[in-house]
């Protein structure tokens, strides 16, 4: 299964992703705002927060106000983060949450412990008891997370073989209880794969699990997220996790620098796969529009570059 | 003639596209400062500004002079724009100019009219003139460029059998002269390319000249400098044309937006080609450090990723 897909999925992760990462806590109107924006946009998954101690990211400490706050559309559906039992609890309680359930594998030890607080390997034990909190809420698992699967800054290279072992792991499982194979998930956290090892990892995913459904998040730190993606696209991948106008980077990643890129840009990643003829149910001017309002919020340039040079729409009419 | 090639060589156009598009003029200390940096990178070509009227581009009046205080180091070619005879003699009459003696053509008529003031159809009839006046002062033509190779932000899409015609008139004209064919350089003005179309062109100005070395430069206008880029290397490309941290931009190519990206990042591409194992003969730790006293003698952030999260060798180093 390569050659581009016909119809690529995004999901939004620029409202977790873009304001965790800030010193700053930016007025609640704003962010909510910000959210009604991108849900005009036509993206059917936004992440609006995370359910994690507001004492380690006090940016997300109001993510339950912003469920309130919030002007849903129909088709769009709101998620949250949550790295433990109690933030999933939270995320139960908050209004309307639309719980993805998730397993988070790292592929880096080192990450695990600086990003929560265990080691890879009781990490991947704790995944049993997830599933069975998942289905004891009726929940069945959706996307299962490889973190750091081309590299960590804090552990160095990432062997494949590591990746495809929590994914055989999962799919072992499946098997096992029976269930559905849920989307597996390649993080590229830190940015550190090239198109090459995406098109590696995504050749031994599928034969860990020929049928199951890939997906991607792509971070931009070094320059090559669209790059990369676009590696991914070639492949048959049709499911991204992205940030609009590039927002985000993880607090705990050890970068080192404040103004390191952050996830893959969703709008630029738009604009490629609509030049690519690839469609995507989203309007890339609504997405701009939401991109240039992140970047008033915040206040100082974003790193997208289609929010600041425009599609081709324009031109082409203008030409035509 | 596909697969990655095995030494990738970049020329180095940061000096000129970066500051041309300022609004203030820095100070030449400054700026030859950074020149010296660009220079101790392994870096063996380096365009350090233009000779074009300073009625229309002030910040590049002062090039001469450039050439008079910059450092030069042993292998370096110290190189200039020009866009007419005037410009020419005033390059043969600076210092120690480097001339690599090269024609342009515009796949765009509207944007031929915008940049050199003549019609395409004319600016290629005056490349005949080119030709006799470089063979006057001893030059071999170097490069054949064709610019807006992919779409026009006046004109729209631009077919590839345009792009393709001006090749084959060079090819035909260094039959008919006897002399080799120069590099053929596709040019993305304006950052209208996909990896799509630049497989496409690359494969068709194959087909014209299969015997010619073929170079891009490319901008990152909407995002895809570095996946066309990707493309490019994959198809065996092994000359490209870059700013370091990103800078440039063309002030006439009327994107209409001050903060809209430039050309395809220098350091972000040479971390993309040691990272498939593809050889620069270029510093990359030297060339993030030119990029960071790029963006504070600029004083805005610039849009290069490496130069911000660095390379990942500080990583392999403490991990191995």
């Amino acid at each position: 299964m390569s050659g581009f897909p016909k119809f690529v999925e995004f999901r939004e992760e620029g409202p977790r992703e873009g304001f965790q990462i800030e010193k700053e806590i930016y007025p609640i109107e704003q962010r909510v705002a910000f959210i009604d924006l991108l849900s005009k946009t036509g993206l059917t998954r936004i992440q609006v927060g995370s359910f994690v101690s507001p004492k380690y990211v006090p940016q997300m400490a109001d993510t339950a106000e912003l469920f309130k706050r919030i002007k849903r559309q129909p088709g769009v559906e709101y998620t949250a983060l949550w790295l433990n039992e109690k933030g999933f609890d939270n995320a139960l309680s908050a209004k309307d949450v639309h719980i993805d359930a998730r397993l988070l594998f790292y592929a880096s030890d080192a990450f695990s412990r600086h990003n929560n607080n265990c080691s890879a390997t009781e990490m991947r034990e704790r995944q049993r008891d997830w599933i069975t909190l998942y289905n004891k809420h009726g929940f069945q698992v959706e996307s299962a997370y490889v973190m750091a699967a081309f590299g960590c800054n804090f552990e160095g290279e990432i062997p494949r073989t590591r990746v495809l072992e929590d994914f055989r792991w999962i799919v072992g499982l499946c098997e096992e209880t029976e269930t559905p194979v849920p989307n597996l998930m390649v993080a590229d956290t830190m940015g550190w794969g090239t198109p090459e090892t995406v098109k590696r990892m995504i050749d031994g995913v599928r034969e860990v699990a020929p049928e199951a459904r890939i997906g991607m998040h792509l971070h931009d730190t070094r320059g090559l997220g669209i790059a990369n993606l676009y590696a991914a696209l070639s492949m048959g991948v049709d499911l991204f996790e992205s940030s609009v106008a590039g927002l985000g980077g993880c607090p705990f990643a050890g970068h080192g620098h404040a103004r390191a890129a952050g996830n893959v840009c969703t709008e630029d990643a738009i604009f490629l796969c609509h030049e690519l003829g690839i469609e995507t149910g989203i309007d890339l001017e609504a997405l701009i529009a939401a991109a240039r309002n992140a970047e008033k919020i915040i206040g100082s340039p974003l790193m997208g570059r289609v929010m600041h040079s425009g599609g081709l729409g324009k031109f082409r009419t203008a030409t035509a």
